[in-house]
């Protein structure tokens, strides 16, 4: 298949296998970084900058790329944002096509990232490029940039670098923009004005330095898996999916009538999101919530991996050394990452059995946030979405985590456009992530009209 | 260091990885048993058979090697069992050594299958090897060996040989002897008279046909490694150590005051105990029960094994599509593994939350038992343990399952003695497995002992 320029330079971005979380990948982060300096230097964008806060460096974290064409400081400013890093690939059997070698199926574009975030930020360096030839030298709204490497391992450097006065000031903007969130449907489009935080925790627990013999041992000590479930299954009441943990729900904005109302007229078809939930059988949650309500507006405690003893086939009979899992909860906004990590590890320690040694590490944190849909910015959102996409947006709250949002938010005391093309079913951390085409040219579009309103405001 | 014969063919033998659950070591097991087949031979036991249970095959099952030299029909017969595969040996960065290149270290043999069951098994070839040169073409006790390939993955081939008619006529004899148990301390022999029984089980439980965003479907849907820990919790009482699947406990035979009285008396040095349990920091077991009672005449159950979504360094943010766990229950005397397994199935299935597919494999399963310490051949065989060894032997009960025990004395009625020569602390099933190189040589020397005194019953 003929692809255009922008598929061939979006296709060589996604062939990078930017894993953040990996340190086997650090050389590919320095390509990535490589290949967007390039890419920006290209389009007429050539003041840039590796930041590292105060006391990271390029061997603890992964660099913050900025970039800045300040054609006139009278100007409105624009600050858009995205994420160079990618998810893990595990389980790579489950993909059907290599994870990092992009392809195009079905009017879609298959890879690690192809959708979160490589591709939709590509969509604004992409509208960047397109209107660079039409602007030429003066363009009529200063554009800065930043691209993190951390979005999916916490985003330390970033949160670290908005905390200092004098980036703050370099960051400084009139208007916000990021695009790393999805439509209702390829036919509705969606703003979103609220994203969850998150508190992403591990729990190790350790009976001895060694497996042991299950018969010869086998009630004599305390399993550390049997008590690591018996510790799990006390956070979360597997009944009503309350979360057990004393003064977790202290902080919590409850949905009031005018939300629930907005909330309830966003079109919502149950066999779809089971569907997109990999054939899932049945919803479940926490109860009086929607789906809606709970997968946005809620938070949540999720399990994302256990481990412990013998995991191949046929049978091992020991009783593991160690057994461990990392456990995270979605939080919405107004509750603190750092409280709620307390909480959850004091409660841990305090119902954690006898007989094994038991240890909490807080691997991340980020804020929620809730965001003003009548800003002008987001009302001109609103506008180029209609205009390119022919339908007027829902506004609707996400259930994931970008925790840049709060920080813009906090710091730049501006509130950000939630501008995102993905689309249900894109599987983002999942096998097979992909990106429609048509979402990716539209995407472009829908950005230039975007940054033409905003000269216009 | 200068081996000895024995020594050096034991080392022959430790060095074939005969990892039974594995696929991969398939040829292992070919190469396993042709040593064995030539060593036999080479001491005069030429009349060999690999034996499959009806339907089995080389592709579906392990052989087990029968081997006899039959000297004369009217003497008195002694079946000799052992068994061939090991356990496989993950982690693997915990060995000192490598696992399949045995040494020498401060009088120990460091190996996989040092003593479990290779080197034991090997004390009885290099004492028919020693008396062969002393008895000539005529033996004064006829010899049957049964040697296994499936003990470490649930003996399916020999279960099924003990059930045919015709295999109960070839495996015939008036005595039984194995080596795969253990003295108190190397100071102290001991004789097990009891052994506890397995039903090894596997629950799956599946939420999705792959990983999912733990933002946009938190929430949304039951995670299954939550579930996981809700089942595995409400099959045992973390405070009182008591196993809640009903009718659990309906066949156990209580411990009464002779053999309470029995237990007591057999020394138990609880700081000892907690450093062979690799360092655990304290006793857990059945309230009620001292620390060896409940290790070898109660009953548990153990997550061997578990495992789901992200296992790696930092963070990915997922609900599992999978979780799974490993679990088994060591019975006792009278428990029927096959009814153990049905009541566990069915309480998982009753128990299991909404939302989620949950499956349960019974992946093997072997019966406990109680032998007669007082018998001819148990007492000849302590006194040769005296002899020997210079002490006499305490009796005890192991906490392990030997499958073959019940199935020698069921099909063929005759009370097995089960004279091992391992060491707390040698590490079967663990890292670091060894054979002390003392209790090797004596235990040569303790069979010659033991055959004779069968001899003059």
């Amino acid at each position: 298949m003929l692809q255009t320029q922008h598929q061939s330079d979006l296709f060589q971005l996604l062939r990078i296998p930017s894993i953040s979380t990996l340190p086997d990948h650090k050389a590919d982060i320095r390509k990535t970084v490589d290949w967007l300096r390039a890419y920006l230097n290209q389009i007429g964008i050539t003041d840039l900058q590796e930041l590292y806060a105060a006391g990271m460096t390029w061997e603890s974290n992964h660099p913050v790329l900025f970039a800045q064409k300040i054609s006139n400081p009278e100007l409105p400013t624009l600050l858009i944002y995205g994420h160079y890093d990618v998810q893990p690939v595990d389980p790579v059997s489950s993909w059907l096509s290599a994870p990092f070698e992009p392809e195009i199926r079905d009017g879609f574009i298959y890879g690690r990232g192809a959708t979160d975030d490589k591709g939709q930020l590509f969509t604004h360096l992409a509208a960047l490029k397109e209107l660079s030839e039409e602007w030429g030298e003066q363009w009529p709204l200063n554009i800065k940039i930043l691209i993190e490497g951390e979005e999916e391992m916490g985003g330390e450097n970033i949160a670290a670098l908005f905390a200092q006065p004098e980036m703050q000031e370099l960051f400084k903007a009139d208007y916000g923009v990021l695009s790393d969130t999805e439509f209702l449907s390829a036919e509705q489009p969606a703003l979103e004005y609220g994203l969850r935080g998150i508190a992403y925790m591990q729990i190790d627990v350790k009976l001895a330095d060694f497996d042991l013999h299950s018969g010869l041992f086998g009630g004599g000590v305390r399993n550390p898996a049997n008590a690591l479930a018996y510790i799990l299954t006390n956070l979360y009441d597997s009944e009503t999916g309350k979360i057990l943990i004393p003064g977790f729900y202290d902080d919590v904005i409850d949905i009031d009538a005018a939300e629930r109302a907005n909330l309830v007229s966003i079109p919502h078809d149950g066999a779809e999101f089971l569907k997109q939930a990999g054939n899932a059988k049945a919803p479940f949650g926490e109860s009086g919530y929607s789906t809606i309500e709970r997968t946005s507006a809620r938070p949540t405690l999720d399990i994302n991996g256990i481990w412990g003893g013998f995991m191949g086939e046929g049978a091992k009979t020991i009783i593991p050394a160690t057994a461990h899992a990392k456990v995270s909860m979605r939080l919405v906004a107004n509750q603190d990452p750092q409280k709620v990590a307390k909480l959850f590890a004091d409660y841990v320690h305090e119902i954690a059995p006898s007989g094994v040694e038991v240890s909490v590490i807080e691997i991340h944190g980020g804020d929620g946030a809730l965001i003003d849909r009548n800003s002008p910015a987001m009302q001109a959102a609103a506008k180029s979405l209609e205009m390119v996409f022919g339908k007027q947006p829902v506004f609707t709250r996400s259930g994931g985590s970008i925790p840049v949002v709060a920080l813009v938010k906090k710091h730049l005391k501006i509130d950000p456009v939630m501008m995102g093309y993905g689309l249900p079913g894109d599987g983002l951390h999942s096998p097979n992530e992909r990106f429609s085409l048509s979402q990716f040219e539209n995407g472009i579009g829908c950005n230039k009209q975007f940054y033409r309103a905003l000269t216009q405001l």
